[in-house]
Order: structure tokens, then C-alpha cells, then sequence
């Protein structure tokens, strides 16, 4: 159990305006710092009874009235982070909650840090590390493929999996030390061709695992493809035509700089990010050498490369420059009106071995042809199947690393090494996967995953 | 009562991400439809007990995990709406809310229409009609002391006071209509001249309160100050040297749309919107006419004009068309630092008549100077002291009319009109302050102040 002296406060709910706005406090004043602000609407109320909702007014120190509320009161160990935690319902504006935090700081809490309160629910043991990450992946999900992927984590399949995971290492690891420390006797253990059997079992499960993360990343957090060309080849247009197809599911991606034009669409519940680098060039002009290299850097993290070609003038020499360079590439012949049938540059090398798409981005032609071309290149697979377990980056690379110890492991059984050396191998993977749900962890690793919450969660 | 058959349903926390987002459900099915969502974490949880916060999980109606949440049951008429409300505490994502709310939605519910949540409320006699736009007023207030305002409302003051005058005019229509109805006898009823003075003092608090209107409403909704001037004259420096000494207090006004420069600012607690009409005039070059009847419309709703001159320059043309048409009329005298003392110009008419303001915005300096200036001209007195009640537009006009039958009624007193036709008037201003907190009301007044309210309110 964590032992936290203060008591933080954030609101909690999302920043702007709606009918409700939550103000939450966390540590052992909660309770003590809602009561001195709340002042019940029923006659003979004496304190908050936990879990139920109180209505009534919140009034500051010198008893004007704030708001109108329901206060709720859950007790540790029972609550979000393990902690006495207060929930004040408050109506949602940005003034009136900053003013009830106010209050609330006024009265001996302290402003919570990003990602503070999970922080405290997962080092009081009310989640485990996955699941904490899982609310981040909720909270942050651009569709409902996501959700559900995010979902699972949440509701701790992940955590169980690795749980197995683990397990099964385990029992390879008694398997070692009892030939270790009985090697003479007569006590029955597994052959060496039996224990490799396990663990490359085992260590297959793990890469499985860990390959869901390719699989299932564009599902989860969108695939970013980005616009090259020329200047006049038509980006701009064929964003445009991809937007007004796609109209009723665009979503702005808050917090997104606009030094260049990105818009969010779905395909088939895919999220795809559409970045125009036109926009960056032409904002940067005077800062030519930063637009250049912010365009390599959005190139070379790019799922899909849309290179537009004019199919009349055809590709120029910086074209065949990207095409040289870029794998994930999907040529599109933009303005076929103004070309009778195919183009003849799309019949040379390189343009004949690439995927192309010839449409009219100015007239819409060919352009449901062009976001299932997309589609198929950026996820070969369709959507993740309810209940897939999809790590993210960090789970992912901690898997392949317990992979790799074990893949190690069977190389040095082969060799005929000692188990007792080889049992280290076996307590490095169980230590691996014992870091993805946090039972094993550092400081660091807390603060990477935590710090990439926002203040109040 | 209200008999509202069908059950809504709206995401009652502000749009984006939050730790926590709440889907509310209000109506005959609100429980029913949580029920076939919600699964209890507590073995033996057969019902929602109301008032009580109750975790589990949600799952879609083929049993996938959709979010763990908090419920709370309300059953009517003692919830929000006066009807059975239940709310689901969901993580605060935009995707994993919009998937709640469908399954909400597939039980049976019906998305709620802008403000039909407080709307409900009002028909159910939950609260007043001042008390809804309070909420609206609360959730959109920009500053400490707009909260206040707000809250007064909320808590009801305003629509005492309005209690209070209408239970003056009663008395004295009982008066009239023993005047009236026993005109012989010999029951003692006021002389005309006493008559005169109950109403004059009635009339004369309605006025009162009906003036607050004026003297808040910049506390209130914040200050228009325009930047006018010629195209080099420093409006661009001046609005970023403005905001450079505010940094820290600047908000975004969602929802603005961007063909206008527009920020936000706080002096003293004074919300003000500071607005660039050059950035209008830029943007909209080819549409030169709208963007030119834009500004005018701009200039016109101004609380307040700056009239930005170079100080070397001095003023244009058009300068001189625009101080003589506008009344609330600040000259800032830009770029002092190119000229050794008061320029020539500010000697000459109409300049000498003006408030001038000059400073040097590029460096800095005088720019604390004007801000002191817009403060004093745009907000006369301080801010409106704890539980000033400031009327909205709407309950302004009502009492502005209120107070005119009134004044009516006065000369036809004087006149010597039989109490039986002044009645009327007495009448009338009763029925126009029942307007203001709904007792008397029309689909029209309720459609005007409940559309304005935005959906989940």
C-alpha cells in the first residue's frame, strides 16, 4: 500500500462545456475538504454516507454560494485509487470548476499531477499497469474497433495472458531447479527435449502476442498517410475528395499543430490519418531547411506514401526520387479526364511495378477505388476481432525482448549448457513479463507510463 | 406535471478527453435500459438501490466489454428532471461515449434535442425558468466573478426578487378591487396619492433591478473591444502586446470561427474580447464587401473602439470617417517611440476631444496604461459586488415592460381613471414578471431559451 500524506484535486472531466463537470479529490483530507465546502439540501444531514449521492450547494470559505452538486464519498480501500476519494458533480464550465478546485486547494489540497490519481490506483494495487495504460488507450480511442481493443486490456485479459505467460514459465523453472538441486536422485524430471518443447511453445505464444501489436497498431491508433507531389499535381483536391466522401466521420485530433493540413477519416472503421505536406511546404516558406526535414520525418513514419502525379505532364524528377526511396508506396494518377486512357509514363519503370490509382480528384472519379487500395495496404488483415489483445509499443517491445531471452535459452539447451545457468535466462523472461503488468518496476518506467496521462486522471 | 412517455439520452460531459465522461439517461425506461447494459462488480446485486454510485462493467447487447463504469439510478420526481435519471460514469473518450450512447439507444432511448434535459426540469417544476438559463449562464461564464453572477440565479435569488415585486403589485390590486367592488361602503382603502406612492416604489425597484442589466453585463458575458485603424498602423503588435502582459489568463472561445482575429482576455476580472478587424479584411479580400459589412457589424455591437494612428503618420482619412461615427471611442496614438513628445495631430480637432491612449506597442511601453484605460471606459463601477443580481437580455425586457405599465398606470392614476381600468395595467406587469421565471409561459419563450441550450444540457 501507498502512503500518501496529501490530498491532490483535479476536475475530471473533459476541458470546455456541458451539463456536468466533475471536480475529484484524492487522499486522506478528501473527505474533511468536501464537507467544509458542502452544505446538504436535507434537513439533518451529518455527513456523507459513501457511495451514495448527496445533493446540495457547494459554498466558499466566506459561505457565498458556488453551485449546485452531487457530492459522492468513496472510502479506501474502496475507490478509484485505493484512496478516500470525494467526486463533486458540478455543472461544466471551465470558470465554475476552477473555481471549486480553488476552493478545494484553498482548503489544504494540492493540484494533482498528469496521471497522478491512476498512478495511486495502480501503486495501491487497484489496477495493474496494463489496465492503467488501457484507460489512457480508452480515453484516447478514435473508433469503436478501438474501444474495444483498449476494452479488453481494460477489463485485465492482457494482464491474465501474461499471467499464463508466466505461469508457464514457472513451471519450466521448477522443472530446472529440481534437476539442479537433485541431480542425483532418483526424482523424475524432464528430459531436455521436453523442456524445449515447453518453452518454444512458450516463446511462440510470446511472439504472437507481441505481433498483434503490428497487426492491430493501425486499428488502434490510426494509420498515418501522408500526401506527396508536385505542387500542381492535385493534393489539395484529393484531400478534399476523400473528405466530402467521408464527411459525416471527420474528427478533429485535438492538441495537432497546423503548420501542416491533417485531417482524420475512416475507411471501414480503419483510422487513417491523411497528412498534406503541400500545407507544410508552402507555411515554411522562409524556413525552407525545418518544413524539408519535418516532411522527411512525417515521410519516413508514414504507413502509406500517396505520391499524386498529373497524368498529363507525368512524374517529375523529385518523384522518381520518392519512388526510389519510399517502400509503402501508392502512386495516384490524379486528372485521368484529361488523359485518354492509360498514361503512357505509368507503363516505364519504376511506375509500372508500383500500385497505382488513376482517378479525378477534381470530379471525384475513382476515389472509393483509392481508399480501398489504402485499406488493403495499410491492414492486410481486417479489424481485430473482439477480445484481440493488442499490446502497445512498450508491452510490445517487452515482449520481444522475454522472446528473445527464451529463444537464447533454447540455443544454450541445445549447446548442452548447465540449467543452472540456464535458469537465469528463465528468471530474466519471467522479470520481463512481470514488468508489463508492473509487478516488477522502476521509477522510470512509472514515469513514462504516467506522465503521458493528462491532469485529473 | 409533464408526461414525457420517451426516454433520452445525451453525453452530459464537455466533448474531447477527461478521465471521466458521464451518459445520461432520463425518462420512463432510464432504468430499465441501464439494467440491460450494467453488470454488477458486487455478487448478489439483484437492482440499482437508488442514490447510490454502484460499479460494474457495460457490455453491448452481445455481451462485449464495453467500459467499466459508475451507476447511479435517480428515480423521479426526485432527480434533475423530476423524472427516473440514471447516469453511467464511463471513462471520458469521444468513441467510447458515442458507443455507450448507442447501445442506449438500441434499448429503447432517443437522443435528447438541445437543452430538452433542462427543459424537462422546468416542466417538471424542478426549477424556475431564471434558475435554467442560470445553468446556462454558470457553464459559460468566463470569469470568478460571472460565476457569481450566475450562481446567484442558481440559488434562486433572482426569481425571490421577482417574487417579492409581484407580491407588492397583489397588494395593491387588492386594494383597487375593494376600491373597486365596494365603492360605497365604508372599507378602508388607500387614498389615490398613497396608491400612487406603493407603485412608484415598485415601478422604481423593477427599474433598479432592470438597470443591473447594463451595469453587469460586461462582468457578465465580457466586453467587445474592437481594434480599428489603418493597415500599419500596429493593431497586430498592439493585440499581441496586449496579450504578451495576459499571458497567462488568455482563453480560446470555442466555436469562434477564425476569418477575424479574436482573443481573450482578463483585466482586473473584467472578461474582455479583444477583436482585429484586419485580420478580417486580409482574409477576406476578394469578398471585399462582406468582410467590409462584417466589420461594420463588429464596430457597431462594440463596447468599446480603439482607433490605433501612427503617431508619426498620424490619422488617414478613413481615421477621421470612423472617430466621427463612433461614440465609445479610445485613440491609441501607436509607435511613440518615433516621435519626441505629443504629436502635432493630437492638438488638432476632433483628436483634442478624444481619450488617447500612447504608447509604443513593439516595445511595450504605456500598453498596462491602456489597459487601464478600456477598463474605466468600458466598465464603469467595479465588479458587481456577491449576489448582485444581473438580469439576462430576455428578463431585462420583461422588467423594462413590467416597469412601463407601470408608469402608465401612474399618469392614469393622475388622470383619474376608475380603478377597474387601471387594473388592467396592474395585471398586465403581474402576467409580464411571471413571464420572466416561467409560471406563464409560451412555447415560443421556452423554444428561445432552451434551444439555445446545447444537447446532454
Amino acid at each position: 500500500m501507498n502512503t500518501n500524506n496529501d490530498t491532490i484535486v483535479a476536475i475530471a472531466t473533459p476541458p470546455g462545456q456541458g451539463a456536468i463537470g466533475i471536480v475529484r479529490l484524492s487522499g486522506p483530507s478528501a473527505g474533511e475538504i468536501a464537507r467544509s465546502l458542502f452544505h446538504s439540501s436535507r434537513p439533518g444531514f451529518t455527513d456523507f454516507k459513501p457511495y451514495q449521492l448527496h445533493h446540495g450547494q457547494l459554498r466558499d470559505g466566506r459561505g457565498n454560494f458556488l453551485d449546485e452538486v452531487l457530492a459522492a464519498f468513496m472510502p479506501g480501500p474502496g475507490s478509484f485509487t485505493g484512496e478516500d476519494v470525494v467526486e463533486l458533480q458540478c455543472h461544466g464550465g471551465g470558470a465554475i470548476l476552477r473555481r471549486v478546485v480553488e476552493e478545494c486547494l484553498a482548503g489544504g489540497a494540492r493540484l494533482a499531477e498528469a496521471g497522478e490519481f491512476s498512478k495511486r490506483a495502480f501503486l495501491n494495487t487497484r489496477m495493474d499497469l496494463t489496465q492503467a495504460e488501457a484507460i489512457m488507450e480508452l480515453v484516447g480511442a478514435p473508433t469503436a474497433v478501438a474501444v474495444g481493443l483498449a476494452g479488453s486490456k481494460l477489463e485485465g485479459l492482457l494482464a491474465h495472458r501474461i499471467g499464463q505467460l508466466r505461469a508457464g514459465l514457472e513451471s519450466v523453472r521448477v522443472q530446472l531447479c529440481v534437476a539442479v538441486d537433485f541431480p542425483e536422485d532418483e526424482v523424475e524430471c524432464l528430459a531436455p527435449q521436453d523442456l524445449a518443447r515447453d518453452i518454444a511453445e512458450i516463446r511462440e505464444a510470446m511472439a504472437e502476442l507481441a505481433d498483434n501489436y503490428d497487426r492491430g497498431r493501425c486499428w488502434r491508433d490510426g494509420a498515418l498517410v501522408v500526401l506527396a507531389g508536385q505542387v500542381n499535381a492535385g493534393k489539395s483536391s484529393l484531400m478534399n475528395a476523400i473528405l466530402g466522401i467521408n464527411r459525416a466521420i471527420v474528427t478533429d485530433i485535438p492538441g495537432t499543430t497546423r503548420d501542416y493540413l491533417e485531417e482524420s477519416v475512416q475507411i471501414d472503421g480503419l483510422p487513417v490519418r491523411l497528412v498534406d505536406t503541400a500545407g507544410l511546404r508552402a507555411a515554411l516558406d522562409s524556413v525552407e531547411l525545418l518544413g524539408i526535414e519535418r516532411s522527411r520525418e512525417l515521410l519516413a513514419r508514414a504507413d502509406l506514401v500517396l505520391l499524386v502525379i498529373d497524368s498529363e505532364l507525368g512524374p517529375g524528377a523529385e518523384d522518381l526520387d520518392l519512388a526510389a526511396e519510399t517502400e509503402n508506396l501508392l502512386v495516384v494518377a490524379n486528372k485521368m479526364d484529361l488523359v485518354a486512357g492509360e498514361p503512357a509514363w505509368t507503363r516505364e519503370s519504376p511506375w509500372k511495378d508500383k500500385e497505382l490509382c488513376r482517378l479525378c480528384a477534381k470530379h471525384g472519379q475513382g476515389v472509393s477505388g483509392l481508399l480501398a487500395a489504402i485499406r488493403r495496404m495499410v491492414a492486410a488483415t481486417g479489424a481485430p476481432e473482439a477480445g484481440t489483445l493488442v499490446p502497445n509499443l512498450r508491452q510490445h517491445t517487452a515482449l520481444v525482448r522475454a522472446a528473445e531471452e527464451l529463444a537464447h535459452l533454447l540455443d544454450e539447451l541445445a549447446a548442452g549448457l548447465p540449467y543452472d545457468i540456464l535458469s537465469v535466462r528463465l528468471d530474466t523472461a519471467c522479470a520481463i513479463l512481470a514488468e508489463i503488468t508492473g509487478e516488477i518496476t522502476s521509477e522510470e518506467v512509472l514515469r513514462a507510463v504516467f506522465d503521458g496521462f493528462c491532469i485529473g486522471k
